[in-house]
């Protein structure tokens, strides 16, 4: 088994221990160092009043591949997302949502990643947001927030 | 009943439409011009993996809640967040998230909006995240997010 | 002589050592725990090919009184902006700017900030700016950056 | 002449009659349809207390480069930056500082765009800064402002 395997399945299983994201279905579908993906399946109770996924949804997804990007470039525990920043770019209808994360910048303690989220019919992707944010890796904290 | 009645009314219908905001739970509290407050009650579905309520829920609640503050003092159809920021400020643990929200300053087609928003435990109130972003009332888009 | 009075001459030194904050000509007219103000005259050199101040010189006193305001509840040395956004709201014609940053946030390294910027015409103010961001005292960087 | 260097040379002619960019020096250096690139070489006069090129001066560059990346994708008169946000990575050091600018995704009225600053020493290039942002060609606006 490979190392990228090993960390794959470790960010699987982090993805399961948090329920809203088994509420919203998401799955990591790559993990590596520097990078992340995430899918989300389209359905009805993600969407908002005019039938586009809600923008929540979008925050969501952006927030979590932007964490999981951002701690594989960070060592210790408790990876906090300390904040980011998303542009909404089109309505996002489709079938499945993905969100590719990478890291940008990292240091000891902090990480400064991107993250595209697209949406995709078929075999047809378009970008629906942009992110930018800091994943922190805080040695003083006694609480801990991805 | 006041104009303002009806506004909160009216608010309500629009949140009852989005199937997100119903699976999550929210509930908008105060809708008046210039300003919103969106409540959602904690429960286990809404966390990640440390028992904090997940990142994606208070960014959505601070999404929904600047989308309804900028809504307020936009007029037409159509109203969209285009963007927004967020910053994480410490680990959302209690029973009840409220988030308020308010138009900073209001053009005719854009309004920019702050919100915060604070984890409720009995009758304390923790500011949990800070947000800042910009709701469009596109003139020219066939489509609509809000 | 009181403590803020100490502050505010402190930060006048700091500011007196930014060449740029020289070339541009900004003054330091409140500095207190949890907040700070900027001030710098609207001259010809500051503006952009409208004639209004430049949206450069408005992101440089936003993210100066951010670190101010946070730098004055953090300890230790070398405080940096990790981060800010910042949202123009108007076009700034008049005689003066005017930043004003304050606290939202603390923990022991990081500070998250607001500023707003408003241009003053004789006694009238216009916000024309507003910014959050992320100021942080680094204990395990071996450089500096305000 | 061909039509990208007839769109240098009038994004020169703009950059030429903004004060604020003569006073820092300035140089745009590629300007193509939804591509800039501005220099701008290190002195004194752009520092901070550290010795490093100051925060506001990294802001102005990608908030120019992010204006001139926005307006080569918007048609129409009176292009306005309406947002940015900025992570500063790591203290610009060195000889020259390279802001480059690109189109993420353009409608009929906004544009969201991506920069990274670097900074050069010799040959070396670091990247110091990374930011994102909307620029907007307001339709009702009597005003204008870059």
């Amino acid at each position: 088994m490979t190392q990228s395997t090993d960390l794959l399945a470790f960010g699987r299983r982090i993805l399961a221990e948090q329920p809203f994201s088994t509420l919203l279905g998401a799955e990591l579908t790559a993990f590596e160092s520097g990078r992340a993906e995430l899918r989300l399946a389209v359905r009805h109770e993600l969407k908002q009043q005019y039938g586009f996924v809600h923008g929540g949804v979008l925050s969501y997804l952006a927030d979590n591949a932007l964490t999981y990007a951002g701690g594989s470039a960070l060592s210790g525990q408790g990876i906090v997302t300390s904040e980011f920043k998303i542009n909404y770019l089109r309505p996002a209808l489709g079938e499945t949502l993905v969100a590719r994360a990478q890291v940008i910048h990292a240091g000891k303690s902090q990480a400064v990643c991107r993250c595209d989220v697209f949406v995709l019919t078929g075999t047809e992707e378009k970008l629906c947001a942009t992110a930018q944010g800091t994943i922190t890796a805080p040695t003083n904290f006694a609480t801990k927030e991805p």
